[in-house]
């Protein structure tokens, strides 16, 4: 394929988004990654106690990235996102790790699962993404 | 209600998220807003000429702020998201306005719409998102 | 385009599972139709007085069969269905009207936004659904 | 819990549009259920040769049923559906088995997963739906 796993985590961090947001790739394999999202005071929702959670749109980023790099690691090369999902499950409170999946890679589009988990191993967010192949 | 209109804009600044992003509310009325996000290097996808179009996170996270900004809009407090869908219609290389509101707002959930346009008001994605109210 | 406005309701009826449903198109424009489904008994969600509303299935057939056509009657042939979602607002108690309409129709995909209303016009449920052209 | 996993097949039959579309239950236990979809010339999408595939709104209302059973089954009585999604990954011409597991139960809402496979065990559609706990 023309994208190597071993390029992932330097391919990702490309994304000046990316690396905005602070993600990065800590496993790779065929049609499989996981990527780390910071805990960090500029990714909360709000600016008081009751806000010291991480922003529904900095998870649903965090989901895209992953399931996109799941297919990229399926397909081996770039894809664009058609659709994506977000089911919103716990408020996250710190550090949290995206791992994503292929489910299908098809010759038109490809679907891709991810978990997002927080540090003691809860499940903070599910996603899923349609992307062009 | 216990969130006035006037005061929508600012209470938008205040989520740190909505400013690492650049996030300002431009318009509001009762189950109605219309929220802003700039055209920065930071928030786009790649760092080549192919890559030079806004990350479809950045635009995952306009969605969810307009669209939950709508159903306070409508509700009068804060809302958290339970679900966010998101469709991608076209690249995005200008800022970006996302223009959202509530489409039912019952007593357990609400559900609103968001449209995002560009500057030449091309529709560059849609989104849903489902609040808990 | 291949498939006539005109010839889309019988098109509609062709497909079994819409006769079984009892599905009717009532209405066709250039990417936008509208499809009936009648209020009968076997399409309810349960056998006692609490159950007498529409099964959530039935209307998610409806709102796949109305996005469907909507885009079938903007590019002129026939598109199989990549996702589909639905938001059930109100529970349904009589005959049901689906109106959609192609929000875009690209190269590779289209989007269709789908609204279900009742005789009384209340928004009983909303849908989207992407197509591969 | 106020429904008994014993009863759950029988509960699901109560349901006149489960019965319209031939489905059943075929096991349940905490939080999962299976339920099995019969190949059936009223259930397909067209009626010719490229039109013998199960039409895709039956195979959302087997996704609804499904999803919602596994969440009674987690939690012990009957629950409606807030939203509902379904990717398409293959054209299904066989009978059909729905997976399902509840992810998350909460005290307002709960998130269920669904695998829809055919007779030789590849996966036809997968489906996510949320349901008011």
């Amino acid at each position: 394929m023309a994208v190597d796993l071993n390029d992932l985590p330097g391919f990702l961090r490309r994304s000046p988004y990316h690396r905005l947001l602070g993600l990065e790739m800590i496993k790779a394999g065929t049609g499989e990654v996981a990527v780390r999202m910071p805990f960090r005071e500029d990714l909360l929702a709000g600016d008081d106690a009751a806000g010291r959670y991480v922003h529904g749109g900095a998870i649903a980023s965090l989901i895209d990235c992953a399931g996109d790099f799941a297919v990229i690691a399926a397909v081996g090369y770039d894809v664009p996102t058609i659709d994506l999902r977000v089911d919103y499950l716990r408020p996250a409170t710190g550090e949290l790790t995206a791992t994503a999946r292929a489910r299908r890679a098809g010759r038109s589009v490809a679907v891709a699962d991810v978990d997002v988990t927080d540090g003691e191993g809860r499940l903070i967010a599910i996603g899923r993404g349609v992307f062009k192949t």
